[in-house]
């Protein structure tokens, strides 16, 4: 019997049976278009080469910036003598992702040469010139009073809002946030109503200051989720206990549907095919800032657990854990992001779906991104030519088989395509979907999750918040 | 005496008289920040090292999309039998340019990775794994009726306003033209009234058509100014024919003042010290679309002829001719163009100035750019390696010398900045800069050209058009 802990890692808690029975039905499974890479990316094919340990991370060493124990008291003090920022809790997360080197080998929010080749060219030159995948600005926003409280310091502290500090950046560069500049290369729009951007650039300061970061302890949230979130060395150590040959990264921010499921289960099915001996699944839902209309964390791992009580994936080759970042929202840019993270926590292979990181135009009534340019741009992304980029199969509901299946385009009218949007609408409605589109204790979290937006004394239910 | 044919190639007219005295007063040069671009450049400072030969086009080959003269009346015929696209001015620039490679390796309008990698990336990934920059995308732009017009066609025919056939268009590839990801991308701001977006985006069609050029003979413009149109090839044999051992180009859209000269000189004399033998100036006004109130090619060209018989370069060391290339006013994504291309026809330095093809921004009352970012994202930029970065030195009216010199911060009082716009305003009401600014053939040819905008029946000037 699997026990929750070999898929939960870290979890303290009793294990829980898993009952292996299907409860989906599958259809036979096509290949995925591998072959689609060698059509997008300008060079030649990629090959899949199979070889031993886990892919470098980017800079060839992953950048750790958490203080030993040892010197934190000493790093406490001193920030307290520093002219102080104050971080808002997406800045905190940056801190954190930064902080375990998910975007090694950045050592700390970006100095404005990093910045613009970020903005312009999604990628870093190192220093033995070659290039690291950088598509999403890490950056920290100050205003007139931070930048003149700062004076001719040439480290400043940064803290919670308790005054708590966080950590200190050293080496600082300020210069200027350009908003507008920022927001188009970002996003390929400057529309209001983007949610990060709203969220974290319209009301932040005119000054961006860089640095290298020294955090003074790991962050940590005191959300009951914190023993989920590993970091990339903690999961590079769990892929190698476990005699890991492949690590296939799956982004998440959704509740997992059977559809999810049944191209997790063909992806390892394939790359046991192609000769891995033992390919390990890294379920990774966000953690980070989303907005408000997204299944809050907290629900989403409740669901995920659910789902993964099912057995519809195997413990012993999957782990599941949270990935730290915000989400911009920003499709084809962000996606190279996600991807770039599981680099350096291990991955070499990454699942891309169908408009990554899309959401709807906030003025038009279409998608802000082409569906397809997302697995695009991915594929032929500068520093990302080691990843093995698996484009994700269209799967619906087969009404033939009552379940969740890869679409085949000669019967179209036997499949059933659930949205997002439509799935919501039916939790909301406390509505059932269709049998085998989700296992029933995961869609029961969702009807709950909806049925805790209690409605308000005027009768409306509360706009759901971000977080 | 040196002729104006060795300044101006190809100059058919009889010989003039170069006086070689020069009329304006020069301070002892200083060096050029050379230091400047390891600074930026995140990989090491790159070492200026002398070669035999000039430096290879990027993609190895100058790629050359001129039908042979045999092939020609084939081809006209070919092309009435296909559907045909209509070319506006710009489009027919672009078909310039791309015909003789200075967008080397390009082949033809981009296909949608190409326009993908340009907006992502600023660069393309070829065959062999190199990476070549490609900052702007260079597009064709067809609407609804083209694009039903064409069906199934795998060609079509591009032909100008009169119908008669320019080129075909092979092998090619529909995609979705959505202006505002590409405006925003290009340019890092959507505001309405970018001249180029205005000019050639706004009112375009939504669908890009991509495909290998076949271009039926050379583009001519029949202005009087064809002969200074150069093609890389052709630069590249009059390099070899001078023994050029390093050439250095001046990308110009404006008037030549002191301050240019200056610059220039100043730049042949470094080469010198650092050892080359016979360093060339190629000095290259931007000839294709420019903004209204830009001075005309025209008119430019006339002023540049008087500035050159002035003695103030070289002939012997200096290259003039027309880059056919229509403007974007894209700031430091253009400069990279403007840079690549003059690589592909032979250029191994590059001088960047303060803010290179920047603006005004279209809304606010600032610049669009960062004056730095120009040169910081140029030394940066992907597929640039090769490229030697000469930032352009501050010239300013040195009132103690009655001339133009480098800006000596330590005597700022004795300096005298002339922007554009002053420069214009006193054209334009026929005042005469200060001794030494310009020389007085040069000024007055500006002076002729504000004159020649003759006020209308209202009394009012008319607005001066794009051209």
């Amino acid at each position: 019997m699997a026990t929750m802990a070999s898929l939960f890692l870290k979890t303290p808690g009793p294990s829980q049976s898993l009952p292996k029975t299907h409860k989906t039905h599958f259809v036979l499974p096509q290949n995925l278009p591998l072959s689609w890479r060698s059509k997008y990316r300008a060079g030649p094919a990629a090959a899949v080469r199979i070889r031993c340990g886990l892919i470098d991370p980017d800079g060839g060493k992953l950048v750790e910036l958490i203080v030993e124990e040892p010197q934190r008291d000493l790093k406490r003090r001193q920030a307290l003598s520093l002219p102080q920022i104050k971080l808002s809790k997406i800045d905190i997360q940056w801190v954190h992702v930064l902080s375990e080197g998910w975007a090694s080998p950045l050592k700390g929010f970006m100095r404005e040469s990093e910045f613009l080749q970020t903005l312009h060219f999604n990628s870093l030159r190192l220093g033995d010139g070659s290039v690291v995948n950088m598509s999403v600005p890490i950056v920290l926003a100050i205003d007139d009073s931070n930048k003149n409280n700062i004076g001719d310091s040439s480290s400043v502290a940064l803290v919670d809002d308790k005054d708590n500090p966080i950590a200190i950046l050293n080496d600082i560069e300020i210069y200027k946030h350009n908003k507008e500049e920022r927001t188009a290369r970002t996003w390929g729009t400057t529309a209001p109503g983007l949610p990060y951007a709203e969220q974290a650039i319209t009301h932040a300061g005119n000054w961006l200051i860089g640095g290298d970061l020294e955090v003074i302890e790991p962050i940590k949230y005191h959300d009951g989720l914190d023993r989920f979130r590993l970091s990339p060395a903690e999961l590079r150590d769990e892929f190698t206990r476990r005699n890991a040959d492949a690590v296939f990264a799956f982004q998440l921010r959704n509740p997992v549907h059977n559809g999810h499921a049944l191209l997790m289960t063909d992806t390892r099915r394939r790359l046991l095919e192609m000769g891995y001996k033992n390919p390990v699944l890294l379920l990774h839902p966000l953690g980070g800032y989303t907005k408000a209309d997204d299944v809050p964390l907290e629900w989403r791992m409740k669901q995920h657990e659910m789902v993964l009580e099912d057995g519809v994936l195997d413990p012993e080759t999957t782990v599941v854990s949270i990935f730290p970042s915000p989400m911009h929202y920003a499709g084809p840019t962000e996606v190279q992001w996600h991807a770039k993270a599981r680099i350096n926590a291990g991955a070499n292979f990454y699942i891309v779906g169908r408009d990554p990181a899309g959401m709807g135009h906030p003025l038009e009534k279409r998608d802000l991104y082409d569906a397809d340019h997302g697995k695009k741009v991915l594929s032929m992304a500068p520093g990302l030519e080691r990843l093995n980029i698996l484009p994700f199969k269209v799967a619906a509901y087969d009404k033939t088989q009552n379940g969740m299946a890869f679409f085949d385009p000669s019967r179209p009218q036997d499949f059933l395509f659930i949205s997002g949007t439509k799935m919501r609408a039916l939790a909301k409605n406390k509505e059932s979907p269709p049998d085998g589109f989700m296992c029933p204790g995961g869609w029961k979290v969702l009807v709950d999750y909806y049925d805790s937006l209690i409605p308000s004394e005027n009768g409306r239910v509360p706009e759901p918040v971000p977080v």
